[in-house]
């Protein structure tokens, strides 16, 4: 992307913000400094503040937004922890950000069934702080402490995507808030259904466009009785990613499986203070009785071996297992850091598993040969990767570089039969390549927004403009 | 339901049928048989045959057929195997039926991917003797041998869902004709995307009325190392469905847990040749390496042991347990057979596991209060579970009596937070339930509808009217 500008911006009437007054007071607020909080982004993307920020606490109050913006015509952007990366939450036209992440309620927890309901602003990790007690666990992991509206919103996967799925599967129903105003549950809380339309599915992912995910029916899991974590370097991508797809062919449940090429690698070590051999290298994570994680452990250990990968080094123990997937959810700002003062860019694409090698090889030379320090990590088990660079804020010159080859690796990935992103989303970044890669079927998004939401208010700009 | 009448419904004109002939030949065909044969419920509807029938050979046909049907307003109904259950393909105004049974090619199997490319006329049993040499096999598994077009529009599951998913999860991708006559792929090969809205899921389930699914590109699974077959008897319902709950709990990954209440034992009996002692009983399978079935297994026993459950019976030669599955297969037309010349009436409710006891508990209750002879049997580890009447066609009591149970059966799963059907979709047997169950989110189903098909030619009249 170029340095996107706001545009179509109209400044919200003393009407329209008198009525919001009255109805939020001081939860309402329109100073610079929480606008320009509001309207920047994690990576690259200009700032694009909102005109005004409101702090909902109930769905009511968000059913009350809803309709004071229909009525008065002004963009409503629902923001939870302001971490996604495809400049998702950006004000294009102005507007008003509407902050969920007052309501972070934990709505109820079913044990038995192995489900939860929150608000939408409840973080993942406060989640699984509140489940732990009970056995039970989240899985869905994107790295940051979203929240957990926005991680649906996104259809935010992560590094336990391999065996738990994604948020497409993690959710069970959603309550929503139409652009109409009308408060609506998605599904009933059984863990399967054919009644209708799946619109459970068809929010999650959305953006916010056609709704405000207000509360999250999610599915846990047990927490498991032995966990394993370890890491193994490869002098190879190939070597890397063939281990992984033997493993899974073995079916081998792999409960977390995370590639880190060598330059990301130096990142980490730099900024977690690891000591790796900067090589690529997988982090692996295995789930199950004692038993069962011995076999699996011994099965990939086997493949990573005759597929050229050295020692298991293992972190067993609690502390040690937290500090190495620290040091991997760190990974991003590591690779940002490379340089002092630079900016990110976290681009994401997705291919078959066969095609997986050629994908990372292929961009990794390209990346050798550029001048932009960049990184490759990913969810190797799902054939889902990153390239994360570290751009100098002061050379137009590296931007338009890495947009180019960043434009070269999404053409890459559909080339393959891929995706242009695997899990951050389109937002403002990917809206050109998501008519390249579906063609037709993105008029039928574009019916399907109009239908929903049919002046436009929520969240406009973003998927398609 | 009552029995429904076809309505609304408009000839044919000389002007139609002549086109359909020009592009379909032999191919069109009006008999009576041909349009009676499509015009059957496999379940106690009335027959509502379509004006016509054609066998389409490609998506590009399909897509002629959908222009032409909507130039002359004429509904178009599309039929894979015809084993939908609530009246999903019943010709309600006439029309035309599109039969894809003929679209039967294996398009691609990518084994290194885990995933294939069919087309919607092929059954599941024909796929899975293909992919058998591969190693791989495809899950979902309905009872039926239907079309995986069909399961995809009905979003169907069935006996390995607990473990594998239902065609939620397990479709991929999927190449559509629009109600315009456009033709869309939903998705890339990908495992997973974030690249806008979730048009695969929307289409899963959608029961033929928002498009015409002609290919679909399915997630597949690699045969277990290890497969082991049990029954276990119990003498409540309740022992059975606890044992199935820890089993979870402990995360034993069990591959099948069906049940089959007393009267539905002694109907399998009787139909299938089998010796079960005639009480609740659990039909289990547990696949993995060798060491982790035997721990899986052991576990269970314990469970099952300890909840009232009688000795294992193990049916672990392939051909007796392909004779369990198939006598779990045949549960239907044994149910139904319980008396000579009766027909069936198949509903299906899923609640939340931890009201599963309860519900089936109730149900049993009343079922053994009724005068209509009747069964259990369900997917356990979903919560979801079937209610098999067999039903005297003479008499109108009989059927009224049937209808005044299912609705108070679907307002107890509804009570409980659960669903009007698990996986046999709303056809026409289960609109008013949907409106009960999901409210006003039904609005946005009609408006998603309004905006694909907005002259509603595609099997007008399922889902809502």
């Amino acid at each position: 992307m170029g340095p996107l500008v706001q545009s179509g911006r109209v400044p919200l009437t003393e009407a329209f913000v008198g009525a919001l007054r009255d109805l939020f007071g001081e939860r309402l607020q329109t100073g610079e400094a929480i606008c320009l909080e509001h309207g920047r982004s994690e990576t690259h993307f200009a700032s694009m503040p909102p005109d005004a920020v409101v702090f909902a606490q109930t769905t009511e109050e968000v059913a009350d937004m809803v309709r004071l913006c229909g009525e008065a015509q002004v963009p409503l952007i629902p923001f939870g922890a302001g971490t996604s990366v495809e400049g998702n939450t950006l004000a294009v036209r102005g507007g008003v950000a509407l902050n969920l992440s007052r309501m972070d309620r934990i709505v109820a927890v079913n044990a038995e069934d192995f489900d939860c309901t929150v608000e939408a602003g409840v973080r993942r990790e406060q989640l699984n702080e509140h489940l732990r007690d009970q056995g039970l666990f989240f899985p869905i992991d994107p790295g940051a402490n979203a929240t957990i509206g926005g991680m649906a919103s996104t259809r935010a996967s992560g590094t336990n995507a391999v065996r738990y799925g994604t948020m497409r599967e993690a959710v069970l129903s959603l309550k929503v808030v139409t652009a109409d105003g009308r408060i609506v549950r998605t599904s009933r809380r059984a863990r399967k259904s054919s009644a209708g339309y799946d619109l459970t599915r068809l929010f999650v992912g959305s953006e916010g466009t056609l709704g405000i995910i207000t509360e999250v029916t999610l599915r846990l899991h047990a927490i498991p009785e032995a966990i394993a974590s370890a890491t193994c370097s490869f002098d190879s991508v190939k070597g890397a990613v063939d281990t992984v797809v033997q493993s899974i062919q073995l079916g081998v449940p792999l409960a977390r499986v995370e590639i880190l090429d060598d330059m990301q690698i130096r990142a980490v070590n730099r900024w977690s203070k690891m000591d790796l051999p900067e090589l690529t290298t997988l982090f692996f994570e295995f789930h199950g009785s004692p038993t069962y994680v011995a076999e699996q452990t011994e099965t990939v250990r086997e493949l990573a071996e005759a597929n050229g990968g050295g020692e298991f080094r293992w972190a067993n123990l609690p502390e040690e297992r937290s500090r190495l997937w620290k040091a991997r959810h760190e990974a991003y700002y590591a690779a940002v850091n490379l340089r002092a003062g630079a900016i990110g860019w976290a681009t994401d694409v997705c291919v078959p598993m066969s095609r997986l090698a050629e994908c990372i090889g292929e961009t990794k030379a390209e990346l050798e040969r550029s001048s932009v320090p960049a990184t490759i990590l990913g969810h190797v088990g799902d054939g889902n990767f990153h390239v994360v660079f570290s751009i100098d804020p002061t050379s137009p010159d590296e931007l338009e570089e890495v947009k180019a080859i960043n434009a070269r690796l999404v053409r890459r990935a559909l080339d393959m039969d891929g995706t242009c992103t695997g899990e951050h989303g389109i937002g403002l970044g990917k809206q050109d390549w998501l008519v390249e890669e579906l063609g037709d079927a993105v008029d039928l998004m574009r019916s399907i927004k109009t239908a929903l939401d049919p002046i436009g208010i929520l969240n406009p700009g973003k998927i398609f403009s």
